[in-house]
């Protein structure tokens, strides 16, 4: 499958940073940038650019912050051929915060959005673009979405200069049919633009929707070493990396990488396949619900929590 | 997904036994015939037939060679809207120890062969079916096989009166393209039999391989609770229940054997998405090797095992 204009976005910092707060040790971190580095990743997602008034700095580490000061402690002036990504919220940033890009190490910055807040997505991205970042909007929850309000969305990304759109499958929820659905009207609506996809791992198909999303176009594939991120997680780097069987990108830096941080970390922490993230993805819900549970003593209780669910009729 | 025709093939035992040669309690059987009938599940493998002569009593549980008594001592005359299934591998087994149906609790006979067996396995087929049983063919490690040697084996099974054919990825190395070439081909020559699936997750594309088989017509649907199966395993019964919300299975009953019963093994054996097995099923290669690294104590010793597999241009 090679295709040169395939990019990969290793996210396991920012998205495996839901299930611990962004706790990671430096270390952790540095080992996670320098295996990109030598795996050949396109761009790494260090954490949220976020507003200290929204979250506080006791319960979250440093990655929901993401201070230039803390960036430049893993990767200095970042002179590598792997590219330093940040995520941003809407209502969760001070636009205004946001220094040139001349006086950062970040290249991209990525606006996560609903659906009903596209003019404001755009107005970030455009913003942040002006500042000299490459910008992108992903969009959460699509699932969720009426045909008419995601079309109406699509068309104003579609007249506007943001140059990369995403299909996120917040939920897990997705098969190969609503990839292709869905690309087929992004890319109508949104002729010339980079499409990217971005699955979690709910029922088992984040490589599969990823690949799917290959094959109708996707040219920017996020991934996470090991799979780590919120609750079952996303679409392993590993895996992608050796799906592709591309010559920009080596396995044996992300092989080690995980062995000696990201596998021990499983002692602590409960992301990837385990039934109640299952349940939730089956059902089209948000996993919050699931992640609770997997925090609770009836763990693995996988029945109590179907019925928990209520949704018998279509489950049980 | 709604076909009435789709039946789904329980192999935990059949398959899982790979992983501890068979030798699972009765309590552990019974709960999973239990849990299939409760389920709905249309049919359930308990095991192989096999020769004594080519297999040891002492390293093998009763699973590895299904006598009578033992099925009886779990199913009893099994009237039950679950089908029981046996495999056999050519070579293995005595054609004439096999009772006449209606002597046994056997409905099914799953003859698995490689594809230069296949006249062989023609003719085990219809020996079985003239005593009384639903035979099939799985050929295995299809994706090691010529077209010229593909196609020939298609067109004697074409010929022939068996009713049912299998795709068959014992490796765990297609991706969706895969299956729908196989599957043009199988049913191009294979005019009015049924096909069947049966995936192996070793790139965490067990359940993808098989929505695509059922997309592309596939009626038999193989998996196992919680994936159980050798080394990556196989798509897990769990999730195919929770993808076809076909009215005719149940996930409840599924879901309380897993905790009840299979979740605890996972203490034992390490089958599913382990590095190891990801890098056979990446390379088209035989799980065996990363099934042996597995037992050994290098077990987390990923990029050795890379390294082991000499497949540096590819993979590094």
């Amino acid at each position: 499958m090679y295709r040169n204009e395939i990019k990969i976005m290793d996210c396991t910092i920012r998205d495996g940073g839901l299930m611990n707060n962004w706790q990671f040790s430096d270390d952790f971190v540095k080992a996670v940038y320098k295996g990109c580095v030598e795996a050949g990743v396109d761009y790494m997602e260090i954490g949220y650019l976020s507003n200290e008034k929204s979250y506080s700095r006791t319960e979250n580490g440093p990655w929901k912050f993401c201070d230039e000061k803390d960036l430049r402690r893993i990767v200095n002036d970042n002179s590598t051929g792997t590219k330093l990504s940040v995520m941003i919220d809407i209502g969760r940033i001070e636009l205004d915060k946001i220094k040139p890009k001349k006086e950062s190490v970040i290249d991209m910055i990525r606006v996560a959005c609903y659906v009903h807040q596209m003019d404001k997505a755009i107005q970030h991205a455009l913003y942040c673009r002006d500042k000299g970042y490459e910008p992108t909007i992903n969009p959460m929850s699509v699932s969720k979405v009426n045909e008419r309000d995601l079309d109406e969305a699509l068309e104003d990304v579609g007249k506007s200069s943001v140059p990369v759109f995403y299909l996120v499958d917040s939920f897990g929820n997705m098969y190969c049919e609503h990839i292709e659905q869905l690309m087929h009207k992004y890319k109508n609506a949104l002729p010339g633009k980079t499409i990217g996809i971005h699955a979690h791992n709910n029922m088992q198909l984040a490589l599969s929707n990823t690949v799917t999303g290959i094959i109708e176009g996707c040219n920017m594939l996020d991934s996470t070493f090991l799979g780590l991120g919120r609750g079952a997680g996303n679409c392993p780097t590993e895996l992608l990396i050796s799906f592709l069987k591309n010559p920009k990108y080596r396995l044996l830096p992300v092989l080690e990488v995980i062995q000696e941080h990201i596998l021990p970390l499983q002692q602590n922490i409960d992301w990837g396949y385990h039934i109640p993230y299952m349940i939730t993805g089956a059902l089209n819900e948000h996993p919050k619900v699931a992640m609770d549970w997997m925090d609770s003593e009836r763990k693995n209780d996988f029945t109590g929590f179907l019925r928990k669910m209520h949704d018998k009729e279509i489950l049980e």
